[in-house]
């Protein structure tokens, strides 16, 4: 990637901790930030070059860093602004709608989502963090037009983060997926803490409770956007969890020790098996 | 508690990390142990001492650290073998059960049901460490007869075994309690593992799935009863639960942005209060 130049669009959590780590890799690293202040400071600290006035017209790649709606707006208002060839990116959690805008608008970019499977309980360019990605997978959902080099530089985007492996999904596939392994928590960890027995018994609780509520601390205007432009997954999901719940309950009510028992030592197993073979 | 003998009942996750903090506090520390290989490497480690032929008798504190059903048939088994005036405890995670037992029997010596806040996703003596207990909450449950001086006692083992935070509660307000603080959590982790789709898509999880998830790593014979042990309790606990999981589904299959952000505002609010003035 080192010739190429990069825009991030929006220094928030995510666009911030991105650049703060591709600085290095890229030839001109851009910031595209309503909050003057922080653009200003990450001018100032190296953290992005200074930019000229259309970045998008000298990227290579534009990574969109900021809500899922907002993303949509700003695709709309600048599909013309773009340098012919471009790769579009981005981090939203849910990667439908902007790839059926994409679809619609025959742009001059190709877009190829992106979505590192990392984040935190706080927002913001003040918490952004060059490590957040350390670890992470990266998914990417490339449009079907998408070249192999186009797709092998997401890639070695994703690595430069500090993501550990990158996994290829169609649009569709990753909302199905994420519904299940990142809205489904954020929902639980909600309905866990929606009751005033969570401020009653704040001292009764031990680890269990406290990891199963840690993502309550919640960005309700972005987690609201994800949940909605997710609809139909999500509710599936909800639907399967509640079932199963609804089977534990059952078997708790009917005494039934023996397929409780049986429920449990299955998902130990599984569980065990994944976390020793995680990759 | 230094001119006390103290009996662990159970050298296992629990018992044996009583025993590795509580030896420097008291006179004697005996144990009883099934497993005469763990009882032997315990006692030649200096970690408890060699107990005389019934340590019951001569001990003026008495920990059950053995499974529910266990701890029910041990009691019936050696209500008089106790030493008239000592102190029952157990750190079982239901207190009800063995409460009800107690005021049946007219036993020897005063019930205070104990519940360490702490666990492990392991279990076993192998596993045993002094300071699984640091920083917990140590609930306590006595029996009506109990003495001021027999529940002071009782707090300053909490304490010594490094609880920061000791609270009172009848063993019913206990069992309430802990099914929505520790029951609901393990139920929910386990809920959420009981699918295929747990393997499937291992390499797409994140932070929020690796911690609603941890304890489905659960111990499926433990947890049958103390499941079963307060199945009023955790049945009501399911049912709050799946009614607040409801509501948000429905506000999601719905389109109602305003009450998805007005809930999980709320439930914000809340858990940064807790966090932050969690004593």
């Amino acid at each position: 990637m080192q010739n190429k130049t990069v825009t991030v669009v929006g220094l928030g959590l995510i666009g911030g901790s991105i650049a703060r780590v591709l600085r290095p890799f890229v030839k001109k690293l851009y910031a595209i930030e309503q909050n003057s202040d922080v653009l200003d400071f990450a001018q100032k600290q190296g953290i992005v070059d200074v930019a000229p006035h259309n970045p998008l017209e000298e990227s290579d790649i534009v990574v969109l860093c900021i809500y899922p709606g907002d993303s949509l707006v700003f695709v709309k208002e600048n599909v013309n602004n773009f340098k012919k060839g471009c790769i579009l990116t981005d981090t939203v959690g849910v990667k439908t709608p902007l790839m059926n805008l994409c679809k619609k608008l025959n742009p001059p970019f190709t877009y190829i989502g992106g979505h590192p499977m990392a984040g935190r309980e706080v927002s913001g360019f003040i918490n952004s963090d060059k490590n957040l990605f350390s670890g992470a997978s990266f998914i990417i959902t490339p449009s079907d037009n998408a070249k192999a080099e186009q797709i092998s530089l997401i890639e070695k985007f994703a690595l430069a983060l500090g993501c550990k492996v990158v996994i290829h999904a169609t649009a569709d596939e990753h909302d199905k997926i994420i519904a299940y392994t990142s809205q489904l928590p954020h929902i639980i960890a909600t309905a866990m803490c929606d009751t005033p027995l969570l401020v009653k018994h704040k001292n009764y609780t031990g680890g269990s409770f406290e990891d199963v509520t840690r993502v309550a601390k919640i960005n309700e205007n972005l987690w609201t956007e994800l949940f909605l432009e997710n609809k139909k997954h999500l509710a599936d999901e909800i639907k399967r969890f509640t079932a199963s719940l609804e089977k534990i309950g059952r078997a708790i009510e009917q005494n039934d020790s023996e397929a409780l028992r049986q429920i449990m030592r299955k998902v130990r197993l599984d569980k065990e098996a994944i976390d020793g073979g995680h990759s």
